[in-house]
């Protein structure tokens, strides 16, 4: 028998998968976010004090991650957040003024996606915050992992790096506040995938919160096709490099190994890129989908195979 | 500075509700669920190891707990259940074999509610699975916890204290089948929430996991009323004298302060009784709401005031 580290989170949600009677659409479970009857999307994940809390980084910003990695999942569909919920087990020793401020923080959060928190539940516990986020579609059709077609673009909005940055310049004493930043407020991208899936020309979309490397895998797995990406056209955040160059850390594992970002990642049919462009939304084409060869990165007029990310 | 166990759990809601900005419809927050624009009802809550495992109970049948608390939160409120999500923070060292277990039990309760589990996460953490059930009113009116009126009938589904005497058996190892399965095998009264509300007459609902004693109180609060109870109507389950008896535990306190049932404590006026009768639900009037003074349980031709439950 082996135990949950030893087979991976990937190998568990895939027994899970099994496990249970497919429900919502086809793809229950396969993506970001469930799509359900109606247009809705929703999603749950949790944050823990011991993985997710980093020093410095105060109770409300803690908040705010706890409502942001769950709006992320359903803006990775194109959903508008039409409410937020967290179920909390918290340390019986915990500051009562400490609540409230994760309670402040997840508000923030749900105010900048448009939305509320309309409800929750608390009782002691180790650390653990479980968010969900509800979303409608409002009649766009959700962005998949499971489009991406050979021919296909693949761009990412923002900028890479900058919490992998961020953590790197906390562990080090190192002075980067883009990057901490980036680490501590992560900006779920609501009005851009909204934007996006109002194209209808989007073929595929994953948010970056397991890190470029595994998303990339994961959009090539799940749409039975390969990528080949150009180093020099990843966007790399501003303070980055320097972070690297100072701390001995390998640019390329901070840009692509690391999570905890919320761009988006998303392909589409290359004649399409004006109807992309035409939404104002800022993003950067780092690559193109080929027939198969799972993710590619070429660098210095060389190809090197790139396998999921660690996080 | 208070902490959460000095403020309770209670006060630690209340903290959040003054924090962050209402949503959802007027009453977010206090009740069982939340109710969305179109009639959605959405409630979370979570379930950890060190709390609600007990010793043989299994892992498929803390997976259908997991689900069947949250069920029972949107069956309260008279929705029928749309889709139910899970976020575990599962230790590194549990077997896949039994986290696969902890799938089936929560398919296996979304299957008795007539869902289906349509998404999730795992990750590495100290044992916490947070629920996520998501249901629609079909456009009857949500019963909430604040339409209660003086000269209302206070009655509860099914049978109380099996839950209680189930975990009294287990640590007295005493046999009591029956009340074991009710505390490992909650049942959400899902039916009989669509049953009630579809009447049109419940002028207030609650599902009694927090326990008689608290979720009583709860009504008085919310609904700014009393009630007077009788505790020869109380429908103590069968075994629960018994378990009591044995190991010298208090009825009352197995009945009415232990949290862990999940029949629903509704009211309706009294001409409203043969309307609630036809529905072929199964329930005891156990009591009815006056002007004000709190809980007071009528046993022996004394009254007593009952306080929120420890639970």
């Amino acid at each position: 028998m082996a135990t949950f580290i030893e087979d991976g989170e990937r190998e568990a949600i895939e027994a899970i998968r099994r496990t249970v009677r497919p429900g919502g659409d086809a793809r229950s479970m396969r993506d970001d976010a469930a799509v359900l009857e109606g247009g809705l999307v929703i999603s749950t994940d949790c944050v823990t004090f011991q993985r997710h809390m980093s020093e410095g980084m105060g109770w409300e910003r803690f908040g705010w991650t706890a409502a942001a990695v769950n709006i992320s999942d359903i803006a990775s569909m194109g959903a508008r957040p039409i409410g937020f919920l967290a179920a909390m087990a918290l340390p019986e020793d915990m500051d009562s003024d400490d609540i409230a401020q994760i309670a402040s923080g997840m508000d923030q959060c749900a105010e900048f996606a448009g939305t509320h928190v309309v409800g929750g539940d608390t009782k002691p516990g180790p650390g653990v915050i479980a968010g969900t986020a509800l979303g409608d579609m409002e009649g766009r059709r959700p962005m998949t992992r499971d489009g991406m077609r050979p021919g296909d673009l693949i761009a990412v909005t923002g900028t890479l790096g900058g919490p992998a940055a961020g953590m790197l310049a906390l562990e080090n004493d190192i002075e980067a506040e883009g990057c901490v930043l980036a680490l501590w407020v992560p900006i779920p991208r609501v009005e851009e995938g909204i934007a996006l899936s109002s194209t209808g020309k989007v073929t595929s979309c994953i948010d970056l919160s397991d890190g470029l490397s595994t998303c990339l895998n994961t959009l090539c797995s799940e749409s039975s096709c390969g990528v080949v990406v150009e180093w020099d056209l990843l966007p790399i955040a501003d303070g980055v490099r320097e972070v690297c160059d100072s701390v001995g850390h390998d640019l390329k594992a901070a840009v692509m190994d690391w999570g905890g970002e919320y761009e988006l990642l998303f392909s589409f049919a290359k004649a399409d890129i004006e109807a992309l462009r035409a939404t104002g939304i800022d993003f950067s084409v780092i690559g193109v989908a080929v027939e198969d060869g799972g993710v590619l990165l070429r660098r210095d007029e060389k190809y090197q195979e790139v396998g999921y990310g660690s996080y």
